[in-house]
């Protein structure tokens, strides 16, 4: 029997509340399919942890990690206590890079039942991925400030793009849309105002594309692009972005499906040489944490991907048809109009499985 | 009989279509409220300039327009013969630094007639302003690449901000905010993800805002903001973002409205040291330049904004219930779902002012 190595670390807030629902599902999902789950509990990464440490992570967090198959992430950042430059450059952020996690994969979907914000859009009129730079790009800590605290301040902010960094994200980009139906690809660009990295990305997405005959390629500037989310959310397959414009793609995606309360995310180091992660898009929710009432359909569709990424597809859909049918059906949680707990809902959908 | 000097520069593509709609309707308001326009055409500042004469614009240009009251500028840009970067850093970017238009203005609103694309809106829930820095910030072209053409190729772009160019956009946001009812400001930032410029973002917006107490400040990272133009369009009243963040909040908020189609925007240098210059937010359009079905109410709008920055508010207001009056009653363009050509169109404003 096959058994998957999870580091669980739900972070703060609703993190710690919808982890266990995350884990009530995916154990289900292991007995059904017949493979293990050895979940290894982790309370560091969290901002509690650096009240007591002065720190996110204790100083071998990699050697501790490197041995799993995958993370499971809830939700870091708790901006009354620590900083949340401090807290995300501190864990999230570092994993993704020292991981190498350079694929951020995130799918917008349009489910039954879920009240759409966009006017007369319906299940199934909603469905492309959005694949974001993960490791380099507009995410850096490089520049400074010259005159600090004068009137004179000059403030420097350095974006670095590699060519290694950039081709291996268009690649994967290239052949997921090449997998799927439509083969159509978005290149979220910006080269009409920012004068360096942005044609030059445009051209790296046309010397990848070389390989890639059957994909069709359509460069759009990120205003428009967000326009047309809004506009046409129906005219994208495949969106892929830098890390900044990825990061906006994929909440705006999310939002005009209903909301971001549901919306996963995979950080992927594709070649498996270190462990990917995989987390929820929501954040750690201060605003409604203790109440039980989070919705953790995010952190158990998250959970799905990672299946899938470990080789059990099989696990994959069947939690992706229970949380269908439960988005449908009911029960709800508050967000979706329910009165429905966290918990109420993780037992539904294992309740399908 | 006071006169006011513009230059008219209708650019690339339905620039040049929108543009004689423009002058139709401000001449109409002019006689109306008894002010001299006085138009000076200009065909520089086009693709079609350029490809005659290799750049944008000729080496006079600065002369030829500083005594100008405003620029009324179409749309710039004809990728097929001129790349975007060159065009528009080669115009309408060099106005905006050249002239220090250093706020560009965007209102977003509702009108009646326009279908919304988000679910359940009615005119009058969405009216809310961008404010955007308009001259530095992202956009810039500092940077380089280094082993160029080879697979160790890196980019290197710099974003850059001075607290001089950061404080004047943030005051004259808080001072908009602070003469509308709701005295609201949302500040965009990424100081979550952007660990130099962001956080100093944050902290200039906290300094300035010591001075407006009655405003009450609202940060938000501009991945979550952009979802919230979708999902709660109705809690924005001014919002304030750097050059790039500005650019993409300000199509996606007239995209929540409807159609981009119709919004305006004005480039500002608020002291009239040099001319400010006023433009519609679509741009050259080439997909249907030439048919003369272009919508020219942004251009017309745009027009209003002119107007009224330039003393003329009962001709703004004139202009502005016009244009509402046609959005509810007809005639429509193609684009909100009527048969009427940009002419058509242009004489139903003007015919109502
Ligand atoms: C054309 C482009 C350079 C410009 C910008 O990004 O500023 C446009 O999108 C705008 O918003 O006026
Ligand atoms: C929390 C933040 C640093 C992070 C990001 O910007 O990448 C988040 O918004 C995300 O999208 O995962």
């Amino acid at each position: 029997k096959k058994t998957l190595k999870i580091a669980s670390i739900p972070g703060d807030g609703i993190g710690k509340e919808v982890m266990p629902e995350g884990h009530r599902v995916l154990e289900k999902a292991a007995s059904r399919f017949g493979f293990d789950l050895q979940f290894t509990d982790i309370e560091w990464a969290s901002c509690d942890y650096y009240q007591k440490h002065g720190d996110m992570m204790p100083a071998d967090w990699k050697a501790q990690l490197q041995s799993q198959d995958a993370i499971y992430f809830g939700a870091v950042g708790w901006p009354d206590t620590v900083p949340d430059h401090v807290s995300l450059w501190g864990s999230l952020l570092k994993f993704r890079r020292e991981f190498d996690q350079y694929i951020n994969l995130r799918p917008a979907r349009l489910f039954e039942g879920v009240p759409c914000p966009l006017a007369g859009r319906k299940a199934g009129d909603i469905d492309f991925y959005i694949v974001r730079e993960n490791t380099e790009g507009e995410y850096t800590n490089l520049g400074g400030v010259m005159y600090p605290g004068t009137e004179r301040e000059i403030v420097i902010q350095e974006s670095v793009f590699s060519r290694f960094g950039t081709d291996r994200v268009l690649k994967y980009a290239f052949e997921l849309a090449k997998s799927r139906e439509r083969k159509h690809l978005t290149v979220a660009t910006k080269s009409n105002g920012i004068a360096i990295s942005m044609p030059w990305w445009d051209s790296r997405a046309d010397a990848v594309g070389q390989d890639y005959p059957q994909v069709k390629i359509d460069k759009q500037h990120i205003d428009i692009l967000t326009a047309r989310f809004v506009l046409q959310p129906q005219r994208f397959d495949v969106v892929v972005a830098s890390n900044l414009f990825g990061d906006i793609l994929s909440d705006l995606g999310p939002a005009c499906t209903g909301t971001i309360g549901l919306a996963p995310s995979a950080n992927l180091n594709p070649e498996r040489k270190f462990p990917s992660l995989f987390e929820p898009v929501h954040g750690s929710a201060p605003d409604i944490y203790g109440k039980g009432i989070a919705n953790p359909i995010a952190m158990i569709w998250s959970g799905a991907l990672m299946l899938d990424f470990l080789g059990q597809k099989e696990a994959h859909d069947a939690i992706l048809n229970a949380i269908e049918q439960v988005l449908k059906d009911g029960p709800r949680t508050g967000d979706l109009g329910g009165k429905a707990t966290t918990v109420e809902l993780g037992k539904a959908i294992a309740g399908l499985i």
